[in-house]
């Protein structure tokens, strides 16, 4: 990176929506590069589920691993190095066994769920697990109200996490119901509140962006305050680099395609970041658009592309 | 076994009053010479407390693991062949660790949690657990209700399991509070309409035993139904088999020995078993006494003492 920009980021206060494995990653490459003061990450909450008695945050905790530096880079969840003795036994008890709960994940579920039943907040929660885990990052949750995201299929509506892993993600879609009344933390208000920057990291725009986005008063805030807004594409070249993003874009009758996310951000994004193998329909997106690598294979991608993202977002704001 | 005492025992219908380690192993002899279907342990939940987001049941879990054959013998709870890789991760998460929760004991707190989150009652949830445990037996919690044993001290008054597990039952007991209008279950009712034997199990008679009796109206059946009501002693030689039962006399002014215990169940037992140790007291004791070797040390032994038991109340019946 060179002088003229380290020097620019280093006064920036720059806002992080993310899901789970997308946002975990750019947010884990923004922290590489942005001071630790200056830098937010606010986490969809609307996958968050009971299950055994616990809390669950999936994104939260994706999130949070990545940025510890203990997640499993081969299944893209949970923990590294994990054993299974707990959920093992959980199945032969004749007990929910389709979340598959690794024994040291399990800890942070436990540890949570100790905290809120001594009345503390998610919020507060979170800040102490991301303590443990040594992240100096601050990760909010968007919301300490729950607020589950409800998956209508042709037959059910189903909580999200039993739509994505109970069920595979497979029974077709045909609306992501969204919860009324869901008020935003004073963390997350104060942090929109100094916001230069806000990047949409590439997740799922239905489940986990519009969630938080839904919270209030966050989209409205975003809409008025930052010097510029930036979104990264979660799909390149007609399809999603993971998850359901693809198949829920077709089947809401979307066209399948990087110019189409940024079309449904519309008037929320000032700038729109797209993969150099989508190059091609860049001039058809409505606002500004780089154009670069956004795949992000190890811990250099990442850092590379929020060097990208950040750029971006700087010559937008001017 | 003589074949007339087999034949009067299987025409018996037998309640047994249990707590932890002891209780469990007289439910466990019980159930080895006992028809299944005629015989219902009633376990202590006043030990029942919240952590991590779970409900344990620690007397309750002692003996269902005892009677699955699962127990950890030399602790003398949890369960055996256990590995503590998410108790371990609690712990350097900040967590509360000091109730030392096994990898394969955590499943069974899980799954219990799942079925009451779902609604169901603590006689149901257990129900589910004796069956995937292979237990035939009838085990029924005193109620469904929560029915806390509050721990008096000069400082404190402590939930039964801090005082027990986390401060090592060390602080000196003034009294043990037990709560008001608890309230026995439609089972727990219908197994001592029937009973014919009501067994005390050497478990300690202020938390173990009292909690149990003090659940409305599982005293006043005892006192009125059975034919008889035998006490087998937990305290032998003027010291505890295990546990605080010998310090908890001491502090609350009580002598040390069985025929203590005896004089402090009072009118409720007709009946009274001791050790051989104490065959010298038998005579103070204020009920019909039998002595005879109460030490469980295996399978046999347990067996054995269920054996005299049974046939001692069926001599105290006549």
């Amino acid at each position: 990176m060179g002088p003229e920009l380290q020097a620019q980021i280093a006064e920036l206060n720059i806002v992080c929506l993310a899901g789970g494995v997308g946002g975990a990653k750019l947010a884990s490459g923004l922290a590489q590069i942005a001071p630790t003061q200056h830098l937010t990450i606010i986490v969809n909450t609307g996958d968050d589920f009971q299950l055994l008695g616990l809390t669950i945050c999936p994104d939260m905790d994706t999130v949070t691993y990545t940025l510890g530096d203990v997640s499993n880079l081969q299944t893209g969840w949970g923990r590294e190095g994990e054993s299974w003795v707990t959920i093992e036994e959980v199945r032969r008890l004749g007990g929910p066994s389709w979340f598959s709960l690794g024994d040291l994940d399990l800890a942070t579920h436990l540890v949570r769920s100790q905290f809120l039943a001594e009345g503390q907040t998610l919020t507060s929660a979170t800040r102490h697990l991301c303590t443990q885990y040594g992240i100096k990052t601050q990760l909010l949750p968007m919301s300490d109200q729950a607020a589950p995201t409800m998956i209508v299929t042709k037959d059910d509506v189903l909580p999200f996490q039993t739509w994505f892993v109970k069920e595979g993600w497979q029974p077709a879609i045909r609306q992501v119901q969204l919860p009324q009344d869901v008020r935003a933390t004073a963390q997350v208000i104060h942090a929109l509140e100094k916001a230069d920057i806000v990047i949409v990291a590439p997740s799922n725009p239905f489940v986990s962006i519009d969630p938080i986005l839904n919270v209030y008063p966050i989209r409205e805030m975003i809409m008025d305050l930052p010097r510029a807004v930036v979104a990264v594409s979660p799909i390149v070249g007609g399809k999603a680099i993971k998850g359901p993003a693809a198949k829920m874009m077709a089947e809401m009758g979307l066209p399948v395609s990087a110019a189409a996310v940024a079309s449904y951000y519309g008037e929320l994004i000032d700038g729109f970041i797209c993969d150099q193998e989508d190059a091609h329909i860049s001039q058809t997106i409505h606002c500004e658009t780089l154009v670069c690598d956004t795949i992000m294979r190890n811990k250099g991608d990442r850092a590379r592309l929020a060097e990208d993202v950040l750029g971006f977002a700087l010559s937008v704001a001017d």
